[in-house]
């Protein structure tokens, strides 16, 4: 064993602890708190395992989509969680979370930071089938949290239904059927008052 | 789309979120809190994922490890968590487990089910060389835990060297590596004072 080497691994493994402490703007299921980045990458994890079949490519590598899906948050314990619909931090969000890769995957050995900053890459550069699920399940889930609990955070944060609509459209160049769903939970939305139309 | 079966993929869905309120006998490194079963998950893929190179096969099936650490404490939501040196509590585990996987995975369509119940079952039958991967990063992260926050929960549950090195002597099968680098750690964790002789 390359003693070096495996404590960079080591370090890298330590400092990500942090991401249980990146709390986002989507509640439990039972309202008792927010949730956070390492709670939501575990869900969403086997949200995209539930939903392999729906996916629009039938030949996805799967293994790729769940490392995706477990480092997609990771650098948010130095650029912190931008919510979905925050405008003003979404204009500088790009920039942010790329200063914040550079320093996180920089404590890995170089061959390993290279590896997990290619997933981290794939993910945000959104072309691949892979990245294009991974994506869909990533804000499948807030949408369906707050169907559950009555749209606690779209009230909160004062989402509407175009707001829904237009930042999520992207669902359906992973997943026509899931596209479909999330249209249909967004007007019932509205038809019971947990979001604003509009 | 079935909308029976989907509705009962959303079912197993929404009922695992109570995994993020299954807490553990570990803390975070901060020391702020216990973690919960979710974290754990999330933070023992990644884990799977660094220590890849440390396997003792050098064959293993990536997907099958990620995909049976997201589903191993899935049903600790019936169950409970049961610490790993509580005599008593693990008397009656495997048969609480059981019970809990029955119930658990039966809300899922019945193919899916059964797939989920399969990873389930070869996590816990510990037989292929995916399981005994998995199986050491799941023991690993709370020993390393325990170890970076100063033995904390090892002296709050009284647990002993002699204790930690028989429960986890498995490990070895999963990665010999890693395994002599726990008995290291748990030398030092003796002569700093962290945990106690005997």
């Amino acid at each position: 064993m390359d003693r070096e080497r495996f404590s960079k691994q080591l370090d890298f493994l330590r400092e990500i602890d942090k991401v249980k402490s990146i709390f986002r703007n989507t509640v439990l299921l039972d309202k008792s708190r927010r949730e956070n980045d390492a709670e939501h990458s575990w869900h969403m994890a086997v949200c995209a395992m539930l939903f392999q079949e729906y996916a629009n490519d039938k030949n996805l590598d799967m293994c790729k989509v769940l490392k995706m899906i477990m480092l997609h948050d990771v650098i948010e314990i130095y650029s912190g969680d931008t919510f979905a619909y925050d405008t003003a931090g979404r204009a500088t969000q790009a920039e942010r979370e790329k200063a914040a890769a550079d320093k996180l995957f920089a404590l890995l050995p170089p061959d390993q930071g290279k590896e997990f900053r290619a997933l981290w890459d794939e993910f945000e550069e959104y072309s691949t089938p892979e990245s294009k699920y991974a994506r869909l399940v990533d804000t499948f889930m807030p949408i369906y949290h707050n169907y559950i609990t009555q749209g606690l955070m779209w009230q909160k944060m004062g989402v509407t239904k175009s707001k829904v609509l237009e930042r999520n459209k992207h669902i359906k160049a992973g997943s026509e059927v899931i596209w479909n769903y999330v249209c249909e939970i967004v007007d019932d939305a509205v038809a019971k008052g947990y979001l604003k139309d509009g």
